[in-house]
Order: structure tokens, then C-alpha cells, then sequence
């Protein structure tokens, strides 16, 4: 303790030289003598080497980053809240057992908590076993609810594509029994609303479900023992062309010739509505139950499309969403956006940034049970680190400010600090965002470059005539013009400057 | 995989059948056969006698305790940018040696990661340090910021008094060399603020500088080793009277009383201003440097407290800020809710809400050495969970709403879904907030109760004679009004009548 007092009297004295400006010799010896101080204090502590960085895979979002990931956010929250969806939040780890059989292979990925003694938890692997935890545990039957926050998978990403370890998930779920493609169809429309809102350039919004390709899959016998391996090749449609694929069904995966071809006939077809009335009248595929379900289904769910104005970006039957179709049942879909060749190598493209897919396996399968069955939806913007997005796309042009401040107190002379506190006190209790220098004397000229370093468009500058006179200067730090405003019309003006068109 | 799609389709024939609202013998059988594939296909799976909860200290947030939560939120982060505040964002997790050694004896409150190969991880325990680490790593000197989340403390908290081992701080620092008290003084000011913004009740600042105690100590001739413990029952002065706190020093800590009583005659005195000026007299305390540099600074504080006008609210030298000046140097300060007590044995009292020490100590010491000072400062609103707070103060009276839905749409007669969906269409594509019930026919009375239950302001109903006419009929929901609307001025119509005053 005495020594410590010792090293912080020290510390002190050092910071008195450093702010009176002292000889810098001087301030040299002194930090000298506080570094032995504190190396004899610290013990072994200071020489262990140190490696200054954020864990594997996660990074830290600077003020500029935060500046982008907000507006961002705020996009996407707005369009939850236009569609009345509430809010939930939930704990960053669940128990273990929560999670345990929710992800397949992926379980792997999943960080567990060390265990320090009482329950086994993990960190939340995505927002979708937590909320079905959450609706079971509360009896939830109807919500429509919005839920932003990070998930955490041991994966390993290339951060440099704007993929990590610890990412944002932006999801709105809707939960009922309701009639039928009502709600999917209002997600299909969030999604379209969102992506023409941020501006990330032409999107496509791809829609299947899974009962088309599971009827597909049967009337063109495949054995039920090789449904999800097929399912895989099928997935890969999107990456590589039918001929790969067809001959890894065929050689690798031990499909009859005749089997593919057939599979082939329908996976190359591709289109909206029409798809799905070309389908419906397939001899073949009509009279299987499921698929003539689920084709009835997308069928109305283009009706949907169509009296929400939006099918133009909308195509049907994207037998590449095989796989995320596999985790949940009915409707599933991903918005993307295509691939742009001029950006390479540059900023990343964009691929896939959401998916949805049905709620009701998720709750109803493992430890939920017995619980009611649940038509939900699930609509998660993911992907890429959604706030990564903007970083190549949205923020390469502009210059971003990362405060709001829309004046500086300054003054042009000595001594006029507690003129500006008192100034600056007045704006702040009128609402409006204002800083000052905490100098006791700044230069007007660093004052002004404080101004242009940051953003500030307008500076109130007091001096002893302003003073004398009632007025303050106000100066516009884009055109350099000043005005003098009466005091009590200072926060009216600052308002009228600054107001957002 | 075949197993599994039977399950899906059975499945499938309970939902549908649940929609068709048949024959509930019927659905039970079918649920019944359900129940029993699954079981079959997930074998021990859902016997195995799983308990539904949050883990031990953590909790779900609802809609209502979202909404309650955004609003305290808003109320800080306004105030934050008011002050010309930037924001960053860290993850929840550091390497563990980050955190080693900055914790004292609260080390074993950390929650580590299980070593799952790689890196050794630790959540958060608070954000001063990833703060320090941020400023460290990107060599950092100046900067103003806040940062709100949430933060991990294996602690043994009462969940019943708001007090979890998951909850949010809300930060607010600033870091750099600037002349003294002038940062300090803003952020009482921002103190003030919040707490007068969230209406709370009466509060008061209490406000210290761990010189004056480090000075007193030693014109008391309290012996350095005894300095630490005799700080500790300083600071239970808030608790117990000055007699047994004088008691302790004695019996348990061994200090002559001559020393404790010359103590006792400082600790019981209180004031602000006042009693700065009254110490700087005092012919002992003021011949000792530590204690006239920390008192100097405390009537320099004062004093720009007063420009700013809240010396109302601030009490200087509170003693029993020892504990908190420890971590720091220079001026430290708690804002607290006197505790009310009619509200016992209702809602919690309200206890310490923030408090605020200096932040070089941290930064200079231990791993992140060597680096420059800072003479930062760091006001945390923390002590009870802040979001926790008004669950007992703010919500008790008036019915909060979970959305901001501004219209339903609805329909009188059957067979309008269609309407329905391209009106609501028009209305999200002009901005409004609007909901349309996810059912075919609903009846009328059941989407007013709707509006009834979630708050939703107005009701726009189509009907046929409506559509002829070209126009929309909006109704009030609190007064039963009803007007027939021009469908081309409805957007129009509905910002009127929702726009807040």
C-alpha cells in the first residue's frame, strides 16, 4: 500500500510536469524513476511478454465501424418495427444441455464454458435454440419477435472475407398457427424491404421448399437411404455446373444414370411463378402427395408476392437451398447478392446474407418436447457478419462522422474557460450536442481544426465583446462565415443550422 | 433420413389438420402416432428428464422488459452523444491473460472458456479493461467514448434485488492529457443529467479524491501498512455508525486510538464547497502535499460544477468512497438513489447506481505496459442492473406498449385477405408501422380485441362497398370514431393522427 502511494504520487508528479510543459529532460528522469518503481512494485509482472490482441477470429468495432454498424442496424430495426415485431433478449450462454443436439456435425463449433462448478454452459451457437427455449420455457404460442445480437462459433474464418468467430445475427420469427404462406410471405417482403433499403446493389431472393425436392427425389427413385447424401450434390448447383454434379451423384455416390437424369430434368428448370404452374402439371410429379403440397403452397405463396409487388425479385424452385431446406420444414429461402467479377480482387462480394427456414422442427424435436407444434418461421440475416457488409460496400465513398456534435464552444482569448462551461451547460440543458476543449486556453486555431478533424459544422465562439455585446459568434466551419446571434437565440439558430432535411 | 421425412410428414398432417380445425379425436390420435415415430427415431432422446431455464443468474428479457429496457437505453445514449461521444464495440470474450491481475481478489468471480485448444479465453468482467486494451492496442491517446454491454461475474447475486451475474454497464470515459478537473467536471455533468432525465427520484452525487483520504491518513499517523485495511472500515461509514466503525479500527485492526479518533474527526465532517475551503484551513491537513493537491483539485471541481449549475445535487468528501478511490487516483464519485423507505417491503431501493474512479492506474499497470499515461477518467452506471432498474421505479404505473404499430389492417367481411395484403403493402411501402392478422377470414371483433391487447392505435377496414367507393374506413380505436378515408390521403391520415406531440 505505502508503496503503491508512492508510485502514484510519482505518477502524479510526472503528470503535473507533462501538463505544465516542463523541461522535457526533467520528465524524462522522473518517468525513469516511476518505471523502477513500478518494475520493483510489479515484481515479474512487467516482463512477461505480452501480446496485445483480441482473441482468434473476433475483432474490436472502432467508433467508425460503429458509425456504419449503426446505421446498418438501425435499417434493418426499423423495418422489424414497421412489421410490429416486439423485442426479446437472452443470456449469451445456455446450458450446455440446451444446446446439445441442435447442430449436427456443427456441435463441434460450439464454445462450452470451462466448468468453475455448478451448471455446464455454452456460448448461444445462433438466436433460434435460445428462442425456442425461450417459447417453451413461457408457454409462448404467438409472438412475432425480433432479436439482434452475436453468436459464437469455433469455426475457422477468414476474417479477411468479413467471417468470424463472433458475429451478429439479426432474426424476426414469427410463431402461430395461422393460415397458410401468410406470414411467409410478409418475410419475403422484410427481406426485400431491408435489402432495397441498404442499397448493396441488385439482389435476388431465392425460394424453395423442401416437399418439392423430397417428391422429386421419389418419383425419380431415389432410395430413401440416400435422400440426404443426393440432397448434398444437389446444394452444390449453385458452385458448379449439372454436369459435375451429375457425376458426383452417379460416381461418387453410387445414383442409377437414369435416377439423375431424371433428377436433372427438374433441377435445371428455373423461374417464378410459372415454374411452379409448369410443375404442377408434370404427370409425374402431381400425383406425388408431398410435392403436389408443397408446389400448392409456393403457388400461393407467389399470389402473395404478387399483391406485394415483389416477385420481381423473387425466383422460385432454387433446388440449391436443398440444404438449408433439410433443417426445417415447408418454405424456405436466402437472399443474395449476385457476385460482382469487377470487385475482385477488392472488397469481397456478397453472397448469401440470409436464410430462413421452419421453426416448428426446431421446437418441437429434443429436450423442448412435449411441446405444441409450431407453423413458425424463422428469417436471420447472416452469412457474412452483417455489419461487415457495409465496411466494402456501403462506406467506401463517403466520410463517415462518429459523433453528432453539432457545435463546438470555443473562445478567441485567455481566461474566458468559465464563459464556455457556462455557455456550453446552457446548450446541453437545452438538448442540444455540443463539446468543448477541456484546455484551459486552447488556440482559436486548433479549436477550428478540431472542428474539421471531426465533423463539427458549427462553431459558437464567446470573447470578451460578444460577451460585453449579448451575443454569441457563430461560425459556419464549411463556408467560414460568421454571424452574430443574440444569446437567447443561440439553441433556436444551432437548431435551425443543423436540422436534418 | 426416410424415417425422418416420415416424422415431417406426419408432422404435416397434424398441422394441417389442427388448421382445418377437425375432429379433435382425430388430432389426438394423429398426435399420438406422432409422438410415438419420434420417440422411435430419437431413442432415449426425449426421456431423458430435461429442466427448462435460463443459467443460474441470467435471465430472458421479454417484449415488456425490451421496451422498459430501450427506454433507459435511449435516455443514457442521448445523453452520451450529447456530449459529443463516440462508440466502440469489443468482443465478449478476451484472452485470458487480459484480464490476469486486474481483479484482486475478484479474479475467481471471471468466467473462463473451456480450453477447447487454442487460445485461453475469458467473458468479460467488465469494459474498463477491454477498454484500456483497446486503447493500448491501437495506440490510442485521446478519446471520448461510450461503450454499453453486457458483462460476467460469477458471483453469488440476489436476482431478486435486481442483481445478476449477466447484466449491462454502460461506460462512459475519456482519455487523454487535458488541464485538470475540466473532463471531471463534465462527467458529473452527464451524472446529472441521466439521473434527472430518468426521473428516478431525488438523488445525490457523492463525490471524493483518494489524496485527501491518502493525507489524513498520515497527519493521523496511520501507519503505511495499515493504510488498505483502515480504508475498508472508511468505507463502511454509508452502513454503521462512526462509533462502530472506530471500534473496528481499534479491536480488529489494531490502530491507536489516538489515530482513529483523529479520523473520526475528519470522516463525520460533510459539506461541498464548504467543507473543501474548511479543510484547506485546517492547520494539519493543509501542511500536507498529497492532501492539498487533492483538495485543490476538489475546489477547482467545485467550482466548474457551479458554472455548470448541479453543485446542488454533489457532496464532496464522502469518506465512505474509499473502497471505489482505491482502484483509482484523483477525484472518484458515486451517483445514489436515497433509499425510500415506504417502498420496503415493495419494490427494491435503489442503491448506488455509477461510480467512477481514474483510469491511468489501469492502463499503466500490468501487461499493457509500457505505454503512455492517461489522465482518463471512466463513469460506469452499474452497481444494480441498469436495465433492472425501472422494472420497479418507471413501469409500476402506466401500461407499456411491446410494438410501435401505428395501424391494423382488417377486413369486416370474408374473402378480403387479398385487400387486406395490398393495402397493408401500400402502407409499409410509405413508412407506415402497420399489422394485418395472419388469418383468411378473421372475424372483426377478434382483430379489434387485437388492437385492444397490443395497443395498436387505429384500424384501417377495407370492405366491399369501401372499394367501390375508393376509400378506406379508419377507425379510432379509444373512442370508437369512424371516418371514411380517401385511400390516396390514407398515409397521410394516419401520420396525423399517430405523430407524437
Amino acid at each position: 500500500m505505502a508503496e503503491e502511494a508512492a508510485v502514484r504520487a510519482q505518477a502524479e508528479t510526472v503528470r503535473r510536469l507533462k501538463q505544465d510543459k516542463a523541461d522535457p529532460d526533467e520528465i524524462a528522469k522522473e518517468v525513469a524513476k516511476l518505471l523502477e518503481m513500478k518494475a520493483q512494485l510489479g515484481g515479474d509482472e512487467g516482463k512477461h511478454k505480452f501480446v496485445l490482441k483480441t482473441p482468434k477470429g473476433t475483432r474490436d468495432y472502432s467508433p467508425k465501424q460503429m458509425a456504419i454498424r449503426e446505421r446498418v442496424f438501425d435499417a434493418i430495426i426499423t423495418c422489424f418495427k414497421r412489421h410490429g415485431a416486439e423485442v426479446i433478449d437472452t443470456p449469451v450462454f445456455e446450458l450446455k444441455e440446451t444446446l446439445t443436439g441442435k447442430y449436427g456435425e456443427d456441435s463441434k463449433l460450439i464454445y462450452d464454458l470451462k466448468d468453475q462448478g455448478g451448471e455446464l454452459l455454452s456460448l448461444r451457437y445462433d438466436l433460434t435454440v435460445p428462442f425456442a427455449r425461450y417459447l417453451a420455457m413461457n408457454k409462448i404460442t404467438n409472438i412475432k419477435r425480433y432479436h439482434i445480437a452475436k453468436v459464437y462459433r469455433r469455426d475457422n474464418p477468414a476474417t479477411t472475407r468479413g467471417r468470424y468467430r463472433e458475429f451478429y445475427q439479426c432474426d424476426f420469427d414469427i410463431a402461430g398457427q395461422f393460415d397458410p404462406m401468410i406470414p411467409d410471405a410478409e418475410c419475403l417482403k422484410i427481406v426485400h424491404e431491408i435489402l432495397s433499403d441498404l442499397q448493396l446493389g441488385d439482389f435476388l431472393i431465392k425460394v424453395n421448399d423442401r416437399r418439392i425436392l423430397d417428391g422429386m427425389f421419389a418419383v425419380c427413385g431415389v432410395p430413401d437411404s440416400k435422400f440426404r447424401t443426393i440432397c448434398s450434390s444437389v446444394d452444390k448447383l449453385d458452385k458448379m455446373p449439372w454436369e459435375e454434379v451429375r457425376s458426383e451423384m452417379v460416381g461418387e455416390k453410387g445414383l442409377s444414370p437414369e435416377a439423375a437424369d431424371c433428377i436433372g430434368d427438374y433441377v435445371q428448370l428455373h423461374g417464378g411463378l410459372d415454374l411452379i404452374e409448369q410443375l404442377l402439371q408434370d404427370p409425374k410429379l402431381s400425383q406425388n402427395k408431398v410435392a403436389k403440397e408443397g408446389l400448392g403452397d409456393m403457388k400461393l405463396l407467389f399470389e402473395y408476392l404478387g399483391l406485394f409487388g415483389i416477385t420481381g425479385k423473387v425466383s422460385g424452385g432454387c433446388w440449391s437451398l436443398a440444404q438449408a431446406a433439410q433443417r426445417g420444414c415447408g418454405v424456405s429461402f436466402s437472399g443474395e447478392i449476385p457476385k460482382v467479377p469487377e470487385h475482385d480482387p477488392g472488397p469481397p462480394a456478397l453472397g448469401k446474407l440470409l436464410e430462413q427456414g421452419g421453426l416448428d422442427q426446431m421446437i418441437s424435436r429434443g429436450p423442448f418436447q412435449p411441446q405444441p407444434f409450431y407453423d413458425g418461421l424463422w428469417g436471420s440475416f447472416w452469412g457474412q457478419d452483417s455489419s461487415s457488409i457495409p465496411q466494402t460496400h456501403l462506406a467506401s465513398e463517403e466520410k463517415i462522422r462518429t459523433t453528432e456534435t453539432q457545435v463546438l464552444v470555443a473562445s478567441a482569448q485567455k481566461k474566458l474557460l468559465e464563459e464556455r462551461l457556462k455557455l456550453i451547460a446552457e446548450l446541453w440543458d437545452a438538448g442540444i450536442k455540443a463539446e468543448v476543449l477541456y484546455k484551459k486556453n486552447p488556440k482559436l486555431l486548433n479549436q477550428l481544426q478540431y472542428c474539421e478533424d471531426t465533423g463539427i459544422p458549427l462553431v459558437a465562439i464567446v470573447g470578451e465583446q460578444e460577451l460585453k455585446d449579448g451575443v454569441v459568434k457563430l461560425r459556419v466551419v464549411a463556408t467560414r462565415e460568421e454571424v452574430n446571434v443574440r444569446r437567447e437565440s443561440l439553441v433556436e439558430e444551432i437548431r435551425l443550422r443543423t436540422s436534418q432535411p
